[in-house]
């Protein structure tokens, strides 16, 4: 079972500092329908703000219950993915919930390090059962005290063209292909 | 050599009609971003119109001459790999005089059909050296008159999931990493 988190906070600014990112919109409709493509089982909006909150619930409402879903069906059920969270614990605690047992947490980055866990890794994980989480960060990425949350860090995407600014929602579908899509490897 | 244009003519929409969609100013972004992330050559934006060609010129200003680039200079580097067209057989054009020869056309599509090319096939003409260029429709896809012109179309991505609402935006990453992406095959 495959989870997506995209976290507002803790995240950094482009100074380094640890900051509360603002949710956009097309994220969240991007990422759910990503999602609801790649058999995601439910994709967590995490921000401690409570009118960021209110703003997603308000789209995914619109989108699951209200309008927008009966002009347009695909996308109430790519937005029916969403759970908004205030942390990080809640939806480790919701994933547990669906998943049985406590999903193994991957982080992404755009910037290398080193004991990058390998995309094969995560892909055998998942082949054998374990429940499996991606991280992902908004703003300038990830903040500190996320890594150690987790299992690993998955390594940038193309590192080597020297250039760290794929959206949050290309770098998304790009890791879901690579780690459950369905070209032949 | 590698091209990614987006076509608003000749698209359809969800009656299956021949339209002009209108310009997303967020596919220009993203798309460029990706663009630049992959090492592709060029991002051809196609519209006849001449208001919406003046909207992507208008953006491309802003950020690669104006005061978009001076405070933000990936964003810069990314959208200077844009070039506006009237048709595709002027970026077809421009294509051939920045490679030397003519790019080999390949259709996208979220419909399966008889025929459809491999990725590996496309992949092996880029490390022959033939430029490439991949089309994507916005709306509901490209209008059946493109595909005579290409020399093939490819698959579409997880069609398994029974969802054919990947954003083209999205589309556009999962492709250009599996054409040209580093993850180990």
């Amino acid at each position: 079972m495959l989870f997506v988190t995209l976290l507002h906070h803790p995240v950094l600014n482009s100074e380094g500092e640890t900051i509360t990112s603002a949710v956009a919109n097309l994220d969240i409709h991007d990422i759910a329908r990503t999602a609801r493509t790649y058999g995601v089982a439910r994709f967590f909006v995490v921000t401690p703000l409570e009118d960021q909150k209110r703003l997603v619930s308000d789209i995914v409402e619109h989108w699951v219950e209200g309008p927008g879903g009966r002009r347009n069906p695909a996308r109430r059920e790519a937005l029916s993915l969403v759970e908004i969270c205030d942390d990080l614990e809640s939806a480790q605690a919701s994933a547990q919930g669906l998943a049985g047992s406590q999903a193994l947490l991957f982080a992404t980055s755009a910037r290398d390090g080193e004991g990058r866990v390998a995309w094969s890794t995560v892909r055998e994980h998942l082949a054998g059962g374990d429940p499996v989480m991606l991280l992902f960060g908004t703003a300038s990425g990830l903040a500190p005290e996320v890594f150690p949350m987790c299992a690993g860090t998955l390594p940038p995407i193309m590192a080597r063209s020297g250039y760290r600014h794929l959206p949050v929602r290309s770098a998304v579908a790009v890791a879901l292909d690579r780690l459950v899509g369905d070209m032949p490897r």
